[in-house]
């Protein structure tokens, strides 16, 4: 990222973009050609899928498993979409039997839910509830910010029309982009509905004009500097592989579960559906007397070490601890639990 | 850039938000506590700036000098503005007695229009516009992608209620992020309307909540290296100070139009609208019938050098030269002057 800059419309940058572009699709699984890095971050991506693929009055069945499902709703609703909501307690799955239940009884043209809820550390059920959105002829939308680059993704083989992620998980790149991929039958629901995407920047129509592969026609001004360090990202996971990467993600997980069960703390989540990259745990009473927050922060202050707090309804319950890309590693955990039993030692 | 990354929500990077936040109200001349720079473009500026203060339904008056003020037509109208568009002629600026008609004739709720327009080269008058608006109540937005840290910015005196800018122009950092700013009132419209702003990630309530003095509300995540370049960006002009930044540009565009003018350029705009940070000629005859892409490509490629083509109605009759932030200097006008001499004096 410390290159020096070269013009969003040089030839040279056109030819790093395509690159991009195809580097992305194994990742996503997919041979997606509406595959690129938005200019901006995951949070746009998701509000991209949702713009791109909703009209006012369309309606959108939505799995809500946590924080970032809550989220959609509300990104959606400002679309002005009819949301059916399907929650389930944080920390649980979605079940898709109750899914596909909203999806019969609503008929919905698109139906999203968050792959891996990064509020939660729970894995969520794709293959099912993507099924039964396919049968009821519904767009499927999910989210992929936590899970890209660090499980397992077939969104083409999972049936899945829109996906979007950020650099700064399982990436190991800075915040600031967000990689998205659409089907083609998204591209169509998306250039042919009747009302044009109400963002502007976020039109996938116009994005297509911009980096696709015809002459292009300018849009906004790419930022080089990011796209420059997913150039790098990308590279550093084709030099590992992605099953190689896949692998160490778990590994690190049932090591830091392991030591952090030594140390009082118990998992949120079954063990069937935890994610490998956010590991939540239950904070043992030591550490609620202490103060949850003070311990992060000594973490934090005294040891580099920064520890996720709960969100929403899991605030103050739980701690969410990230080994995402080059983090996820027994080193990074060795480190965790040691500057935590240091903690922990102290004042007891 | 290339310093470590940490946490968004990390009270090191509260604090350096907070001294950013601060070091860009001089650049625009305001007090304003809201302003920012967005996780996006400048592009996603002017969306930002109009989806916040334009609910479906509402008036706007937009001057149209260039293909930025069209875009901002295209913005508006997707968030259901009712656009009322005040055009003139490439090249030319707009007539502020135009604007006030229709003004005086639409009573809009908002007025819009871009300062420095880089599609063509020329100044637009924003005091006398600013001020019929003002007069009948409208709140002003301003496009200063390119004006910001190369022309002197007054928002508050000339009464401009939210602005934008973008930070590859004359802040010299890469493309990425964009410096708003909202007044007292416009951030009043923005969270008293009557619907909630389209755009969740544009939403300046929510940025408030994030990015405020108050307890910070997760919202996004902040692209923290490109928040790095924009201190950096800053630090260098606070070294040389902005007047004298301001009078560089204005030197090294003189220089370079007088030397332009001896290859037979001549400018587009008239003198006393001239900006100093985007210099746009015609094309001598001599450029035209070689083919002027392929003169730009040989100074890309030859000389490392990228001279902007023309846009919309004036692509293949203008050549659109930039000398912004860093670049406003003799020795890169030099630079320019001499490659392209040496490729004009080739076959001819």
């Amino acid at each position: 990222m410390s290159q020096p800059l070269i013009g969003h419309m040089d030839p040279e940058f056109i030819a790093l973009m395509d690159s991009i572009k195809s580097r992305l699709r194994p990742l996503f699984g997919t041979d997606n050609e509406m595959t690129l890095p938005l200019s901006a971050t995951g949070s746009a991506g998701m509000e991209a899928c949702l713009a791109n693929l909703l009209e006012a009055g369309d309606k959108i069945v939505i799995g809500v498993a946590g924080v970032f499902g809550l989220r959609m709703c509300e990104v959606a609703s400002r679309i002005g979409a009819r949301v059916t909501k399907v929650e389930t307690d944080p920390g649980t799955v979605l079940l898709p039997e109750r899914m596909e239940e909203a999806i019969k009884e609503t008929n919905p043209h698109a139906v999203a839910f968050v792959h891996a809820e990064t509020s939660t550390g729970a894995l969520q059920p794709v293959i099912e509830i993507a099924k039964a959105a396919k049968k009821a002829g519904s767009l499927v939308i999910l989210d992929c910010v936590t899970s890209l680059g660090g499980l397992p993704l077939r969104i083409d083989d999972w049936g899945i029309d829109a996906a979007y992620s950020g650099t700064q998980k399982c990436l190991s790149c800075p915040p600031g982009l967000s990689p998205i991929s659409f089907s083609k039958e998204a591209v169509m629901k998306a250039t042919e509905r009747k009302s044009k995407v109400q963002s502007w920047y976020l039109d996938i129509g116009l994005l297509a004009g911009y980096y696709g592969s015809g002459q292009r026609v300018y849009h906004h001004t790419a930022p080089i500097t990011a796209i420059y360090g997913l150039d790098e990202g990308l590279r550093q996971i084709e030099k590992e592989g992605l099953q190689a990467r896949i692998a160490r993600h778990a590994d690190a997980a049932q090591i830091l579960i392991e030591g952090l069960q030594t140390l009082g703390f118990e998992p949120l989540v079954d063990k069937e559906h935890r994610l490998p990259m956010l590991t939540s745990v239950k904070l043992p009473e030591r550490v609620v007397n202490r103060g949850e927050a003070k311990v992060r922060s000594a973490l934090l202050n005294d040891h580099g070490i920064e520890v996720g707090a709960g969100l929403g309804s899991l605030a103050g319950k739980i701690w969410r601890i990230g080994l995402m890309g080059e983090n996820a590693r027994e080193a990074s955990v060795d480190r965790l639990l040691s500057a935590l039993q240091k903690e922990l030692a102290k004042n007891q």
